[in-house]
């Protein structure tokens, strides 16, 4: 039997792993995390809006049925595509007639690493978290301030970048600090709250429309945030962010500025674009290799209009069948069929109840755009439990404007002092992050019953 | 205005707080934790049944509208109950006319601190999730091993203490083998699992009646738990957990063997118990301190029939109440009652259909315990949203045997090198846990839409 190895379990692979139920394959699926995340929804696990398991299924749970497929929770470090191949790092091989490399991106911060202490990214259930953590403890720390001075800076919040999850992010961080602080908070007050997004380019959402743009800055204008384009950063620390002659203050900082291929793209032997994705060929292939697939955002495929397509979810997804198909077919004795994009259009939320969308002349802004909204990225949500869990929350949240998720876990056990934490303070919040710090989470009385 | 302190968020100073809603008071809560946990649902966290935010509610959302109410996320160091002062951490001090002190109780170790990097207790949500990474990465780690005797120390599930905690967690431990290894995981046999559960007495849940003992130790036994009574621990350590005599290996250890209160207590300047609790007068305040007042598990209140009451949430409940009640009182010039506790009784549920009840000579087992069950959970989960959002968990978890909590978070940033984590393997994750491991959850092809 055909060995199909796929490397990764987001949108890409999964979508490859499920179109392969029926064939006569033997599937290995590794991926890092136990994971499946549904990566558009992340920015609501980091503003307190949904619970990590409403955004995340386990990928066992999603293949468990399918009886040619094994889950391997492991990490690829190496391939050895002469000899067929993957090697894990502990240095075990994995053997394959066809692989499947489907690994995305990760936060890119251009060479800055360093920002990474103060700007936290947001690519995976962890970050998103350690994001909601930073921002609920700027809040907590305003709280205990009796400078109203000080207390701007610790509600201060900063969005670096201006393409669909820096917007959601922004809108949703907005909607977070007028419910919290206008109910849950007595001493920090929201005129005191401030939310900023900065873009270096001349407009946010740049992959759309124009006037569709300027409809979302809007948007976000009448949300309470400030909009700030054309605008580099040039460093960011403890302080705040630094832009060319001025700086902003700020008591947590979203880094969502950009993101690369995971490294893996270069161990392939192939050619690279600009942005570290393997060029590939019409079938999703790597070139000279016809049994090795790359897809998602570790691809550069160049589309119809011959530019590459971006990173986007349906991109990936559409890819991993096509990938599928081909392999069935190759197993078959057939010839391949070049991948065609079925161009889905794109979307973004700004808040509760605005959105806009794009798909060829299609444009589409405020409530209308925010029911498609909802509406595909409920369908699309993997998982019938999901489905409902999310659609109740939003239900509920839409209704009551509530914040179930806001809780600030995290605590690291500290050997030999296991009850003595710290409380962190903002400007501690980053070491603390770097896993140095810890954070205190007890002092509520338990009970036995 | 009366200045009213209370130090803990759980179940006693929560319902201190709650009934004080329409009294004319200044009142303050502090806690450790921007949320209320619902402890007796804890066990589900970590194996996999409920949600983080099902079982916790931020604090601030339970007291917001309360409008003589502020919610402090501060530490408490030490009283100074001549000056009418708590002194938080950072020594601000926090005066009060009246003090309510209801932090609770934590793990332990009964002197053995040491134990605690390999069996984990069960207090906090840290806890849960950190129990949940454990048996999870358990079975990923049996997944990948090929030598079944290998595989067989790994999926072996040691749980200390036959407690309701105790009998729960090895009840669940046990259901989530079944489910999760009969369908999701290929190499790892359910055959190959076990739980132990290790009680040192002579029976488990020794505050039920003996029958009622021995019916549940039925039920877990027909789960395929190996329930060993009358076993002492010797010690535990990364081989497994030594009893008189012989060891069980062990891929994870739950430590439910005891709590004690927070050290708080002894800075009271009261009377202690041999339980280390501050023994307080008939209406739960400190002897010689009227205007201080310890509840729940911190306090040893000696019921009607002369034995000081057990660490139960009702306990600390109706003492929150109570207190509340007699504070109002003294400010109305009005003499306080004594604080008298209405028995709820007592309740444990084995796995997912099963339980055991006893309310004086009322005993119930099986089926309708377990639906008593339900119904008392339920209602007491403090929040509408958490209500819905568990009995629909529950309710898909019971049709489908789902566990879509299943997930493995907690990965420590590396500063250098944010992208090359490493697997932890069941001997490390101890290690990992004490604060020097790191664990990679990325891995999934990321979106932007």
């Amino acid at each position: 039997m055909a060995r199909v190895v796929i490397v990764g379990g987001g949108f890409g692979g999964l979508a490859a792993a499920r179109a392969l139920k029926y064939a006569k394959v033997d599937l290995t699926l590794v991926d890092r995390a136990n994971y499946h995340l549904f990566q558009p929804l992340l920015y609501q696990v980091a503003t307190s809006g949904l619970s990590t398991t409403e955004v995340a299924t386990p990928i066992r749970g999603i293949l468990g049925k399918q009886t040619n497929a094994t889950v391997l929770l492991d990490e690829v470090w190496d391939f050895d595509l002469d000899n067929h191949r993957v090697i894990l790092r502990d240095e075990r091989p994995l053997e394959y007639d066809y692989l499947v490399v489907a690994a995305g991106a990760r936060t890119n911060y251009f060479g800055h690493l360093e920002w990474s202490r103060f700007a936290h990214g947001l690519k995976d259930l962890d970050d998103a978290i350690e994001i909601r953590r930073r921002v609920l403890l700027a809040y907590e720390a305003a709280e205990r301030e009796s400078d109203p001075e000080v207390r701007r800076k610790f509600l201060s919040f900063v969005v670096i970048g201006g393409g669909p999850t820096g917007v959601e992010m922004a809108g949703a961080l907005a909607e977070l600090s007028r419910f919290s602080l206008s109910r849950d908070f007595r001493n920090a007050k929201l005129e005191e709250a401030s939310v900023t997004l900065v873009e270096a380019q001349a407009r946010i959402l740049s992959a759309f429309d124009e006037k569709l743009s300027a409809v979302a800055r809007k948007h976000l204008e009448d949300l309470g945030v400030r909009v700030m384009t054309g605008e580099m950063v040039r460093s960011i620390d403890e302080a705040g962010v630094h832009l060319d002659g001025h700086m902003i203050q700020a008591g947590a900082v979203v880094w969502a500025a950009g993101v690369e291929p995971r490294p893996l793209t270069s161990q392939l032997g192939a050619e690279l674009d600009r942005a570290k994705r393997v060029i590939v060929e019409k079938d999703c292939s790597v070139p000279g290799h016809p049994e090795v697939f790359v897809i998602g955002d570790m691809a550069c495929f160049h589309g119809q209009d011959g530019k590459p397509l971006p990173g986007l979810a349906p991109v990936a997804m559409q890819q991993g069948r096509s990938v599928a198909r081909n392999i069935r077919r190759s197993l078959a004795g057939l010839p391949r069929r070049p991948f065609e994009y079925a161009d889905k259009g794109i979307l973004a939320t700004i808040g509760r109840s605005r959105a806009v969308a794009e798909r060829g002349k299609v444009k589409l802004d405020g409530r209308a755009a925010w029911l498609l909204w909802v509406f595909v990225h409920i369908y699309y949500l993997i998982g019938f439990r999901n489905r409902v869990a999310v659609l109740t929350d939003w239900a509920i949240a839409y209704v009551t404007y509530q914040r179930g998720a806001r809780l600030i876990t995290g605590r690291r056990l500290q050997p030999g002092a296991p009850d003595r934490g710290r409380v962190v303070e903002p400007s501690e919040i980053e070491i603390a992050a770097g896993g140095q710090g810890g954070y205190p989470e007890e002092g509520h009385p338990p009970t036995h019953h």
